[in-house]
């Protein structure tokens, strides 16, 4: 089997401006272009747009649009992990001999139907995913007997760690002071310490190993894939402390790649909300259960930038599709050594973890040199 | 690379019925696992939903209904032919090896928002598909000189078929005379000449050569895939009396399978208005350039099923996202020799062609016993 590269890829701002998704879509495709003069439009065997707008035909308007004739060309939506599903795919049509190089778009408005769960009965009318999340956070808290003030460090950290990644949406700094004062949202939830629906766009280009390393002298390979869905319902969870189905993507995906959680140097974590993030460092193994808080205070009082570089869902923003393009480029950079300030050193092997409405579903992918 | 075959398929009735997207979704899954009990749901790796409709996260809602756990799981959409875009998908995560066994299920509801084309600006206040469809008619009449009557006979011939397939939305038969009566939509086009939106679901079971083979007795194999997206503006297109991106989906699937369309014995075309008929068959090879009418006649005369055994989109219906799945649960009906009143003899070879919004993007695929 063919290894499989990233060539290229092209981002956009992260935003609440008012674009319609088609432009949004293009700009992080003119972006990915314009970085890279030596791809050949017409080697481009798929275009896969991921995102929850409900526009149709995206994938032929975009080629379209960027004078592209694909074969392949179909829009994925899976939530907030449609990013790396899309990854997936283009991964396995390139290792399957039936495309050889894979442009994906992804890209969201900051009014993406994808926010608002309207199909899960089993919450009742509360369908916003801060219900989820806040009942999530009450478990966590009861668990392992942690304040309010002990969860704002993730979103000071990450907040933090954004304002060095020029496309974030936030740009401040804030104290665990400031977390606590944000406007209340539930019993469990303050604003910061949620992420923020944005409007923004992310491109990759996936290719084969001779045409990745046709178009860059710095290749990035995907060598670990795992994916797992549980169920769609958070209430089928088997916990609310931890993440199966994270637990079971990270399994996979080490797996494939022949490494463990110790070897990974670097890591996108889907901390969609602040409790998401040591919650998700358990599953994926990189603290013991409940010792989540602890790496992610070490980390920020380190200035260790090795989990959620770019400023995670919560200092980017999170526009749904984009997130996981978003993640893999960030890891990508990383792996380049061309992430400027964000740079964490010695960083050869990355993590991205992306997953979807209540950890009902994750995707857990492994970047090496 | 494993063969990659189909090993089980179920459908529902397409008719006009209310049902919620997650309802018509799960009752061809059911129907599929009712006629299949050699399945065991922990072999599927993936669940991938065909469909337009506007809700989200509908592959764990399916995988958590019929009580799957997947590893894959996402939606794909591409107007018309998302059904076989989620085929390719499928294969090729079977064949690069990132999964064994998946379930694709397609549905639609009658009211899908993927038969009105809100983004294409070129078609000004003209949206619906039957202003294409009238266009590509009056060029084709023009073209080689054809009368409506003449043109009436592709809605005959397939509603006639139709009346063979128990789960066609037609049960009527239509004479030249009623086609011409029928309620005129736009100058070239009646109600009889178009393919009717209704609801409805198909799923099919892909899995690698050892899988298939432990859960039926009778496989058919995908040997040729082909896909090709021209634009997505119907205005870009090369010609309006024939289908460049059907010619270049052909030329691709026949090559891979080793086959040309003479070694093609039962066809399902995408007959979204009884004008794609001839012209789907003239850009697929079937026969010469403005021959596809005759083709037409010859078989109607011959009471011969080869070309739309099941009714075609026209007699059978158009729920979007169902179609391709239910175009090639019928050409594995056909290669099995079981499909009843509708069967075709000594059908060793079958093609499936699935077009979207003026045939702007195609799907061929190439099937064998």
């Amino acid at each position: 089997m063919s290894k499989v590269g990233i060539a290229a890829y092209g981002t956009t701002p992260f935003t609440i401006d008012e674009q319609k998704i088609e432009s949004v879509l293009l700009k992080s495709t003119k972006n990915l272009f314009e970085n890279n003069s030596k791809i050949n439009k017409k080697d481009i065997d798929a275009v896969l747009v991921s995102t929850n707008n409900n526009s149709k035909y995206l994938s032929p308007i975009l080629s379209e649009m960027a004078g592209i004739q694909p074969k392949i060309a179909h829009s994925i939506e899976s939530l907030c992990n449609s990013g790396t599903n899309s990854i997936v795919s283009a991964y396995s049509y390139i290792a399957s001999g039936l495309a050889e190089m894979i442009l994906i778009s992804g890209a969201e408005r900051h009014d993406s139907p994808g926010q608002i769960l309207q199909w899960d009965n089993s919450r009742g009318e509360f369908k916003h995913p801060i219900f989820w999340a806040s009942i999530f956070t009450k478990s966590y808290k009861r668990e392992f007997s942690i304040s309010d003030e002990r969860l704002a460090v993730v979103s000071v950290k990450n907040h933090k760690q954004a304002k060095e990644n020029p496309n974030a949406y936030s740009n401040n700094t804030y104290t665990v002071q400031d977390v606590m004062n944000s406007k209340k949202l539930t019993d469990d939830l303050k604003l910061l310490d949620c992420s923020r629906p944005c409007t923004g766009s992310a491109s990759i280009i996936l290719a084969t190993e001779e045409l990745t390393k046709n178009i860059t002298d710095n290749p990035v390979w995907i060598t670990g894939i795992g994916q797992k869905t549980t169920s769609a319902s958070f209430t089928k969870n088997k916990s609310f402390t931890s993440m199966e189905s994270t637990k079971i993507a990270a399994q996979s995906a080490l797996k494939m790649s022949n490494h463990t959680t110790n070897d990974i140097d670097v890591a996108e974590i889907h901390d969609a909300f602040s409790v998401c993030e040591p919650m998700a460092l358990e599953s994926l193994g990189f603290s013991d259960y409940g010792g989540g808080l602890d790496l992610v205070d070490e980390l920020y009082e380190t200035n260790n930038f090795k989990i959620n570089p770019r400023g995670g869902l919560i200092g980017s923003g999170h526009p749904l599709g984009a997130t996981g393009i978003s993640q893999t480029i960030e890891i990508t950079q990383q792996l380049q050594s061309n992430a400027n300030n964000r740079q964490v050193d010695d960083a050869n092997i990355g993590l991205i973890h992306n997953m979807s409405a209540a950890a009902t579903s994750s995707t857990v992918l492994v970047l090496e040199k």
